[in-house]
C-alpha cells in the first residue's frame, strides 16, 4: 500500500537515530529533551492516583474538549478572558498537530523562527505548509525581517517559542514581545505561542506571554511535561473560542478525547498545595546543572566556539565555525557524548548555521563535566582537521 | 483565520446534538454507544493503579509505538506472526486516523459498508478520501457488489466492522470472511478490520478475524473501550511491520506517544487472572439487556418496522418504512427517547435506507421497556401521519 504524498515528503528523523544511539550506557547524552525522572512529583500525584479507583466516571467516554473539572480549574489558573476556552490534548504536541490540521492547506504559509522546534516542522510538514523562516537575534526574532515577511508573504500564522527557545534557549525581550504582538494584529497573522519551558526560569522575572498583547490573534500551547510528567501526555491549548472550536472538531475524529484519568491526575496535582514549591525545586535543580554545563563550556571549548548564557529552559546552543555538524555529531557519539547537530532545526537548509544543541536537565553534574571534556576534545580534533583541509586547498 | 478546506467539507455532527439533548434526565437514551459504567473493572485495575506510584519510568517520555512491556505481552496475546507488530494508540479511533493520514491522498478510493461507522467517515472525510459504499446483507457485505467495486475502482483499502457491526449489529459469516480476504488479496486492497465489539459475543462461537485469512493484506484495530474502559483511551493497531511503520511516523508528529501510565494500567488488567471472567460477566449483562430490548421491540413495534436479532455487540438496527428519520428522531426525543437516525451512517446519502440505531448496553431493563413503549408510540404516530400524507397526494 503506497503511503500518502504528504508523508513521502517527510524526511526520516535523524534525531531519532541519535537518540537511539544515545541510549548506549557508555554514552552521556546531551541530545534528548528529557526532564529528569527524579523531578516527577509522584508523591504529590499519589493521593489522586489512589482516589481514581473511586471515580468510575473518569473511566467512561468523556468530552472531546477535556475533563470538565480540569477545564474549569484552568480557566481560573490561566485567567482566561470570557471569549477564550481551554482544551486538553494528548500533550501540547497534539495541540500543534490539531492547529496545523484545522487551519493549514497545502502551500499555506507558516512563519517560524530559524532555527526552530523539530516537532513543529514535522507537523507543518505533514500538512504540506510552505514554511518560511525568520532569523533569530539574542532578544527574539529579527523584527525587521519578520515585518518584511508578513508584508511580502501575508502568512496565515507565526509559530514561535518565546520562552527559552528550543533549540537556542533564547528568551524574547519585553519590547520584542510587544512588537511581535503588534505586527500580528496589524498584518492579521495568528500567533501560535508554544510555551513548554516557560516555568523553567531560573534567573530574572517572568515576562508576559506574547499572546497577552494580542489575545484575539493567538493560540497558546502549554505543556506539563517539564514541570509534572511527560508520560501523562496532557497538554493544554487556550485561545478564543472561535479559534479553538475547529480544533475540537478535528480532535473528535483524531482520538475522541484524551485520557480522562490522566486529566484528573493532572488536576489533583495542580490543586496540590505543594505544587508551586515543587516547580521551585525543579528550577533550583536545573539551574545547578546549567551552571555546571555553562562554566565547563566556557572553560573548555576551543577557540571559535561561542556559547551564550540562558535564563532558563533545558538547552544551551553552541555556535561553531562552519563545519559538517552531522559528521561532528557522529564522531562525538563514538567518543561517548551525544549532541544534536543544528541542521535538523532548520526548515530552510540554506540558512543553517553550524551549531550544536546541548541539554542539561537529564545528566548529573559529574556526567556534564565528562561530557564537556569529550565534546571539547572532539571539537578540537574536528576543527583542526578542518583547518588542515582549508590550508591544503 | 480561515479553516482548512478539508475541515470545511466536514458536515457538523448531528449525532453530537442528539447526544447532548439525550443527557436530559427525562430522556432515556438509546442513542449513544456507551458501555455501562458499572462494568468497568476498576477492582481489577486497582492493584496496578496503586503500583504506578512506584514506577517512575512510566511518567517519562516513552516510545512512540507504545510501552514495551505492553507490546511484548500483546505479541503473545494476539499471537502475532513474526512479520507483524502491535502499536498502542489513543483509542482505536486514533489508529484509524493514523491509517487515513499515512495512506490516503485526497481523492483516493476507500470502500466502506453502507451503513458504516460514523467516526470512520469523519476520519476518511478529513483526508478527503473518495468514499465508496457497498451494501450490507445479513451475512456481511454484498460480495458481488464488493468484487465489482474492487474491479471497477481499484480502491486502496476496504474499511469494515465484521463483528457486531456499528450501526447494524451484523456479524459476518465464515464464508463471507474467507471470500472478502480472498478478494482483498486478489485485487490488492488493504483490509482495515475494526473490531471494537468482537469480545461482546453472547450467542454462538467466535469466528476467526477476516484478517486471519489475509494477514499480509490487513491492519486490525482493537479496542479496550468496551471490555475495559473507554476513558483510558488505549487502543491497539496490529499488522505487518511495513504497514505499521508509516503510522508510527505520523504518530510521532501527532502526539509523540500515548499515555504510558494508562498503557501500564491496561497491561496490569490484561494480566489479571480474573480478566477473562470479567469479560464473561459483561457478556451476560449485555445479553440480558439485549433480550429485553429485542422482546419488547418484537412485541410493540408497529407493522412495517423490522428488527433483526444480533449475536453480540451494542446495537440493534430497526428498519422502517421510508420516512424522514431526522424528523422522527427529533419527535421521539420530545417524547423522552433518544435514538440515532440512519442517514448519519451513510457516506452516500442516495443509498440511505430509513432505520434507527438503538443501543442496549447503557440502559437498565426497566428503562429499555419504557423506551420501547415511547418509541413504538412515536413510530405509530409518525407512520400514520405519513400514511395520511401519502393518501392525501
Amino acid at each position: 500500500m503506497e503511503i500518502a504524498q504528504s508523508l513521502q515528503q517527510t524526511p526520516s528523523s535523524y534525531i531519532r537515530e541519535i537518540l537511539a544511539a544515545a541510549s548506549d550506557k557508555n554514552v552521556i547524552s546531551l541530545a534528548g529533551g528529557l526532564p529528569d525522572e527524579k523531578t516527577f512529583p509522584i508523591d504529590l500525584m499519589k493521593p489522586m492516583l489512589e482516589q481514581l479507583s473511586e471515580m468510575p466516571h473518569v473511566f467512561q467516554y468523556g468530552e472531546t474538549a477535556g475533563y470538565g473539572p480540569l477545564l474549569a480549574f484552568l480557566r481560573e489558573y490561566f485567567q482566561l478572558p470570557d471569549s477564550h476556552m481551554a482544551m486538553a490534548c494528548t500533550g501540547s504536541q497534539q495541540g500543534l498537530d490539531l492547529i496545523a490540521r484545522a487551519y493549514v492547506n497545502p502551500g499555506d504559509k507558516v512563519v517560524m523562527e530559524a532555527p526552530s522546534y523539530l516537532g513543529a516542522m514535522q507537523v507543518f510538514g505533514l500538512v504540506q505548509a510552505n514554511m518560511l523562516s525568520v532569523p533569530q537575534t539574542e532578544t527574539g526574532p529579527d523584527l525587521v525581517a519578520l515585518e518584511e515577511c508578513f508584508v511580502k508573504h501575508a502568512p496565515k500564522m507565526f509559530y514561535a517559542v518565546p520562552d527559552f527557545h528550543n533549540p537556542t534557549g533564547i528568551c524574547w525581550s519585553l519590547p520584542t514581545r510587544k512588537k511581535v504582538a503588534e505586527l500580528c494584529i496589524q498584518y492579521n497573522v495568528a500567533l501560535i505561542e508554544d510555551a513548554p519551558y516557560r516555568e523553567l526560569r531560573f534567573t530574572g522575572d517572568a515576562l508576559p506571554l506574547v499572546s497577552d498583547f494580542c489575545p484575539q490573534h493567538s493560540i497558546v500551547l502549554r505543556s506539563f511535561s517539564k514541570i509534572a510528567s511527560p508520560g501523562l501526555r496532557i497538554g493544554i491549548v487556550t485561545g478564543k473560542r472561535q479559534y479553538l472550536e475547529p480544533l475540537v472538531k478535528i480532535k473528535q475524529g483524531a482520538d475522541l478525547h484524551s485520557s480522562v484519568p490522566m486529566q484528573a491526575l493532572l488536576l489533583g496535582l495542580l490543586e496540590h498545595q505543594d505544587f508551586d514549591q515543587h516547580i521551585e525545586s525543579i528550577r533550583v535543580l536545573y539551574k545547578s546543572r546549567y551552571d555546571v554545563l555553562y562554566a565547563e563550556l566556557k572553560a573548555k571549548l576551543p577557540d571559535g566556539c561561542i556559547v551564550e548564557g540562558v535564563d532558563g529552559g533545558m538547552f544551551v546552543w553552541v555556535t561553531l565555525p562552519a563545519c559538517d555538524t552531522f559528521a561532528l555529531a557522529k564522531s562525538l557519539l563514538s567518543n561517548g557524548v551525544a549532541v544534536v547537530p543544528s541542521p535538523v532545526f532548520y526548515a530552510d537548509h540554506s540558512s543553517t548555521k553550524s551549531a550544536l544543541r546541548l541539554n542539561f536537565t537529564n545528566a548529573k553534574p559529574d556526567d556534564l563535566k565528562v561530557a564537556v571534556t569529550r565534546l571539547a576534545k572532539g571539537l578540537e580534533t574536528q576543527l583542526s582537521l578542518q583547518k588542515d583541509k582549508v590550508a591544503a586547498l
